[in-house]
């Protein structure tokens, strides 16, 4: 039986486990190997910086998706280096992994443009370690904003700007919008939560560039009604500890904000690069590889890229987008054609992306939604896109528990999963004197 | 409306939240002072800790709790020091918080009788944080056996020692017991699960001191039979990185255990000893303060000390137990003699606590329980333990979310919550070669 074929999968997100969820062959030996233990429902994550859901109902165990393929292995670890020569992958502990076939589905990081140190107060959010330390600003600058009598002190403690105005800008802003008007209502005594303010920021003439403009119009006016501030063609110039530095049309401005997160930009996983120079294949501007039609590697037809880390085009020739679908299809795609070759089967045609449309949600039931060309806004669009994401959750348990969670909390506005856990930072400067309680807080 | 009476809280678990929801009176003002921003439902955290439940489900903001009570506000910060002369608390950050009555409830700590460096091999259980940590540590323990070949050194990788046999004890040696024998079951390629050892140590003669011999004895054979190895009598001497070492009748002996988990002992809150020093109240060894029977600091009738900080004698003179519901009760009895005073009425009669009974779950559906002096065990101990746990969840969600939890996980045996999330240890040296996956992996 060790003349299976091995195949290495880097990577347990969309791409990778889709890969080896489709290599369920005896003809194959897998070995799916990842930094982290579980596979992330990255769409959802967003709802775990803003305390609606906790990490254990977006992640699940790689190994217990898993636990049924009996060929499959999961490991733990960090990839350092490929080499397609003597065909093995390198961990960072020293651990040396041969393969016959590989798949590469790493990923994507938040970039910066070069502007690293922005990193410190203006976190990405891409792990479950990022979504809760995002959750923890966001609390907690309400709770420093209690504890503060000076109005402009308070004030840039009161203020949210997200960077990027993507999906996650849009649905973080939107979350964030609805915690300080809906969610904190009655829970504080000195300040009133809903003078927050929220600002999404882009340098794109306007949000959601990826999707139609009629259907990003819709988007913006449902997020202006839930306060959120929209400034479009506003670049980031600077971020540090008491705000940004943006610059539209010449003019410079700041911007007071003691929470900045940053859903500005990603690009591939280091390891594309690494591969890259291996293999001297090409990078686009974002790092991808340049992968064939079938998704291989130049000249190494065992190496396959698919995600994030990979670009391929589409029969117009345009670059594919980076979306979960992708990845998704992408790695059914690997999986069926390393099959084919161990069966001896001729190989599959040209990867062909199947587009099931695009979803952005904006808050309680509004979302905009573009589904085999058809374009839905509202309540139509939201119960699309919670029905889309409860499907592609992993586990019947994820379902039922994210399902529960969502329905109470559309009944009562609650989110109870706003929970500030890890380090608090100690360097803030209180009042030293307690304020009245509000006498008449606001109602509900 | 600012000559109402000022109460001060100072801790928000079961004492301290207590009192403030039985302080609902126009006739005070009540600010509750917490290090957290939430309640957390200590006796499900190890459940968190072994992967069963997540943080969200088991806490809940104070100020989602509190948020109706319009007379009440949550202050988060942390108390320095106590001030009974001029009746104020002082925060670490230089807040100084004036009180007409103060609810001392700040609870308790882990405690390593003095061997403060065994913490970093073995955690104690008390907070959100430390039951992540522990679950890392539970979880990351079995993907480094999977990847170490040598049989002594997967072994130690293999061992789980929890030292101190009380409730938390028997249920995480329990839990951790069901986690190898059949969560982990066909999760690994290379190692079986099921060949972890499990071992409860205790220094005391038996497990459960504080139940009746009989339920302690049903209790060591459930878990017996769950595979945990019991040994009581043996003292711990030192842990370090790679183990314990015991002492049994002058007999030394070491444990080679790379997981160690402290369930050994309790110590009251260091403001308990702050307390104590400001205002010559005696305390007990645990550093406990001796409360007079209205549950107040003798000479200061305006500070109350309320669950795991105070002592207090039952009618019999016994100190009462360190449990949620004596805290619950002293919380409810120390606001109620609060708002008597500021209405000018005579005192209560002394503090009595109503003993409901103990409790203690040894895995799936099986506990040990004393109920209104009816000793219990197995399904239905487990059918009470449940219910019970359920109704004192504070939010109607939690309850919701965590009774279909267990639902699943008993149809399912999954532990859907099994993340591994913060920082990894860097310096495990791993096998560099791949074994073979295992021919024929366990079946359920």
């Amino acid at each position: 039986m060790s003349k299976r074929r091995k195949v290495v999968i880097v990577g347990g997100g969309f791409g990778g486990l889709s890969t080896a969820q489709h290599l369920t062959s005896d003809l194959v030996e897998v070995t799916l190997i990842d930094r982290r233990n579980h596979y992330l429902f990255q769409p959802l994550l967003y709802q775990v910086a803003t305390g609606s859901l906790s990490p254990g109902e977006i992640a699940s165990p790689l190994r217990a998706i898993l636990s049924r393929q009996s060929n499959t292995r999961v490991w733990l670890g960090t990839v350092q280096d490929i080499d397609p020569h003597s065909k093995c992958v390198l961990l960072s502990d020293g651990a040396v992994v041969p393969y016959d076939s590989l798949v590469l589905a790493a990923g994507s990081e938040t970039t910066y443009y070069g502007h690293n140190e922005w990193q410190e107060w203006a976190p990405g959010l891409k792990s479950i370690e990022e979504a809760t330390a995002i959750r923890h600003k966001i609390l907690y600058a309400f709770e420093v904003a209690e504890r503060i009598a000076d109005p402009a002190r308070r004030r840039a403690w009161l203020t949210f700007v997200i960077v990027g105005a993507g999906p996650t800008g849009v649905e973080l802003s939107g979350a964030i919008a609805e915690i300080a008007r809906q969610t904190l209502k009655n829970d504080f005594r000195s300040i009133l939560p809903e003078e927050a303010q929220i600002i999404l920021l882009d340098g794109a003439p306007r949000i959601l560039m990826p999707f139609p403009p009629d259907l990003a119009e819709k988007a913006s006016r449902s997020l202006t009604k839930l306060g959120v501030q929209l400034r479009c063609g506003e670049m980031v110039k600077d971020v540090d500890a008491d705000g940004l530095m943006t610059e539209s049309g010449g003019r410079k401005q700041s911007i007071a904000a003691k929470t900045v997160i940053w859903a500005g930009g990603i690009t591939a996983s280091p390891l594309g690069r690494i591969l890259a120079n291996r293999t001297k294949a090409e990078t686009d501007r974002a790092g991808r590889i340049k992968a064939k039609p079938d998704l291989t590697v130049p000249n190494y037809p065992d190496i396959y890229v698919v995600g994030d880390l990979a670009t391929v085009a589409d029969s117009h020739g345009k670059p594919l987008p980076g979306l979960a679908q992708v990845a998704m299809q992408g790695g059914a795609y690997a999986a069926k054609s390393i099959l084919r070759k161990a069966k001896g089967q001729p190989e599959l045609p040209p990867f062909h992306y199947f587009d099931k449309g695009s979803l952005a949600v904006i808050g309680r039931a509004a979302a905009v939604a573009e589904i085999f060309g058809l374009r839905i806004s509202g309540l139509a669009a939201w119960l699309v896109w919670a029905f889309i994401h409860l499907m592609y959750l992993v586990t019947f348990q994820s379902r039922i528990l994210v399902f529960i969670h969502w329905a109470i909390q559309d009944l009562t506005f609650n989110r109870s999963a706003r929970l500030i856990t890890g380090v608090t930072p100690t360097d803030i400067s209180f009042d030293r004197e307690l304020p009245e309680i509000r006498e008449e807080p606001a109602q509900r």
